[in-house]
């Protein structure tokens, strides 16, 4: 199912997988002759294309209309099966489809009434004038807010559209699909009203001050895809002026599915967290957080490399963001490149850029080495490449084992929180949720391919919540 | 079924009629007899409240579990019908819950996913990597975000909580139920979704700027309950600055209302809207837009009458709002309290205050007066005892014919401007969206108590959003 392939000297993925997020539905005019489904199934087949469906849509005497729907990796494969498809006899493509946009049309959430409007009685309980006293209530208790109010189970999804994916700083509008989508997982997971929230200005002291003002409304504050340095300051500054818990979750969410995946590896072979050397790629948001969660988690010795190597605190050419990272880690004061900090290493996690890490170097790592390669789409290593060297191996990719997905974690976070009503978000459920996600592999499932549980995993989210709220959630999936 | 009696000397309305919105269920412990059920409607009919369900919960040969439910004026109401209840012998009221409170327990809106994430290919699809496709085509082709996303339908309900209901300044928190219902109600009559931004700040530039920096995610900005002056301004910098429609619906929506009941009332009574004279009650920012709005339909003599008496442009004692409002109203002078103003004037709309219209005033107005007392909610005038002057009499309020609501419009206003995309609302949109309400009431139909549909009526959000866009809204409900 794979047309990946690497090109040697970069280290670099090519092209991607064959995906349903790249799935396109053809419609086909055809002559009248059902042999041809044959024909385009073998053309796209040839093409290193996929058939997930087809369907006659139209069958007369003179001709059939058909709807191919195929997996392709990329634009330029999507045109590929497209020209293989037109090249066959008597087949001509009517239309291209692309079903990731037919499926954003009109947006991915809604929001729906959970209490009936059918009748005048309805009305003046769910508004005027029944409302205004729910309103007196929480006036005079405003602790109410939360009982009351849709308040007690809702999150911003906030961002300024700035490190958005891979893709960069797009904008508050090229941002809302994704924020949408993280709604939908919300709802999709934990049970919890999220809403996005995209913001037209990427200076902190405006986005500090917009989310203080809509705060009232919300049970907690999620901020998503804001570039580094600036979500630091906007978090601290968030965390201390709120009454609801901030959590950025590029940072807090991807350290502790990274936390969760480092104690299973290390299950698997056989190392303590604190005996092992890590290496972190990459000193932004994710990396930042992942080496503060490893540090509390009890790891000694990290080493954080950035595009000018090692991360060493008697180097005073530093930024300020870095030269705090490099003061908590680095213990042996090493310096040079990736390739040199990587040996004799236990543990490599990238957060950085796709292709910097030569499988080879793996080999220089010590034995039953730890490679997560986490950049996206495309990741640091191709993890077929570094499986040959690495004992165990894991990305963000959903076609190779051990996939590290955020979506293990958000979903029960916030669900803890709001169970709690929680007001701030601790280190120590950090960790918690960490234990809780990787201890959901029992010890008859873990291996090298299975240190992370699905993101389907129906115990997942329960797992989260309760570790993070202590009691028991009651949405329990 | 009304308990409703005023008291002669104020013209104020002493006790409400029983609501649904103060309806409470009483659990009662009752001897083992099933004839107790009579006696606790019997008493609850005799203290004036009125029974709306019975439920036998439990029945054993020791005792009976009851569940009454019953509808009361107000709290104190439902006081005296429980001690009439519990008055009965061999009749214990153990609980009573109050079904207003019960219905919002957890809030009254919630997100659903519109798209299936059922396994990975969908995940793929709604989320990461897929989305990133329509990220970028959104980034590329900035108005395709309407699309293909939540914007295209969604609406911003925007407070600061400063002129909530008739309840003042109790602040965003306890704003918030009202924000919900609302958001409900744009579900309900015109399929639109609104998500509650209650803004923790009362200043006039937060506000804006706050408003502005959210703007991205949404199609439309409903701004609710804030306080006028500071409204005013808020709305036209918005107007200004915003690529989205803004619409203040206490004074907009209102004004729509008012108009299309005035056409109506004016229909009955045989005048034209050119020939009356006009006094509104109230300058704020539900008189101002009235004003306006009458003013764009060819009113020519409106006179605005406040605390201190009619509203006139050489008046220099006035605030500036006030300076503006009689610039364009008063034609003839007038000068006066309420009582001196309104002889001879065909028609009163009062958006003031309680019990501050005699009714035998109103045999002082011109023949076939027309009388719209909408202060919430407590009428300017008791409606029945207004009818016995008047010949056509509007109010706020559920249980007197004609009631003018503000659902009427809001939901049909901004189905409109999402479909037509507009960027801006007119006044021609407000002119045309009042014709429309007008008109769904037909010839045969209209009388001095029907010049206005019910807001359940099918046709009226079609109508209005028919009317604003100027085309079709594909959404009849």
């Amino acid at each position: 199912m794979l047309v990946t392939h690497v090109t040697p000297e970069s280290g670099r993925v090519a092209r991607s997988a064959t995906t349903s997020s790249y799935s396109i539905t053809m419609r086909l005019h055809t002559a009248p002759d059902h042999g041809v489904v044959g024909a385009v199934a073998t053309a796209i087949a040839g093409a290193g294309g996929i058939v997930t469906a087809v369907d006659v849509a139209e069958s007369s005497n003179t001709r059939l209309v058909v709807d191919v729907t195929c997996s392709a990796g990329d634009a330029d494969h999507a045109a590929e099966l497209r020209a293989a498809v037109d090249a066959i006899e008597g087949v001509e493509v009517y239309k291209v489809s692309d079903r990731t946009f037919l499926l954003h049309l009109g947006g991915k959430i809604e929001v729906s009434s959970k209490v009936p409007l059918r009748n005048r009685d309805d009305l003046s309980m769910a508004y005027t004038p029944g409302v205004g006293r729910v309103s007196m209530a929480i006036h005079d208790n405003p602790e109410d807010v939360r009982r009351l109010t849709v308040k007690g189970n809702s999150v911003a999804v906030v961002t300024d559209g700035s490190a958005v994916l891979g893709l960069g700083n797009i904008g508050p509008g090229a941002a809302l699909p994704v924020m949408e989508g993280k709604a939908a997982l919300f709802k999709r997971f934990a049970d919890i009203d999220a809403w996005p929230i995209c913001l037209a200005s990427q200076d902190t002291d405006e986005i500090v001050r917009a989310v203080e003002m809509i705060a009232p409304g919300f049970g907690g504050i999620n901020l998503e895809d804001i570039a580094a340095p600036r979500c630091f300051e906007i978090e601290a500054r968030l965390r201390e002026s709120l009454d609801i818990p901030v959590f950025h979750d590029d940072q807090h969410g991807t350290a502790i599915v990274v936390l969760a995946a480092l104690t299973n590896a290390l299950r698997v072979v056989g190392k303590q967290l604190a005996q092992v050397r890590v290496v972190v790629s990459g000193g932004g948001a994710a990396g930042t957080a992942i080496v503060t969660l490893l540090l509390a988690a009890g790891v000694t010795d990290v080493v954080v490399v950035d595009r000018a190597g090692a991360l060493a605190s008697d180097d005073d050419t530093l930024a300020p963001a870095h030269r705090e990272l490099a003061a908590a880690t680095n213990p042996r004061g090493v310096r040079g490149d990736l390739q040199t900090v990587l040996r004799d290493a236990d543990v490599f996690i990238g957060v950085s850029a796709p292709g910097i890490l030569q499988p080879e170097w793996i080999a220089d790592m010590a034995d039953d080495a730890v490679v997560f390669a986490l950049a996206n789409p495309d990741p640091e290593v191709d993890p077929a490449a570094a499986a040959k060297y690495a004992a165990v191996v894991a990305s963000g990719r959903s076609d190779y084992p051990n996939q590290i997905n955020n979506v293990l974690a958000f979903p029960g976070v916030f669900r803890g929180l709001l169970d709690a009503r929680a007001s701030e978000v601790s280190v120590d459920m950090l960790l918690r949720a960490a234990a809780a996600i990787a201890h959901v592999v029992k010890d008859d499932e873990i291996n090298p391919t299975f240190i992370i549980p699905s993101v389907f995993h129906p115990d997942v989210p329960h797992a989260v919540a309760t570790a993070i709220s202590g009691r028991d959630s009651g949405h329990h999936r």
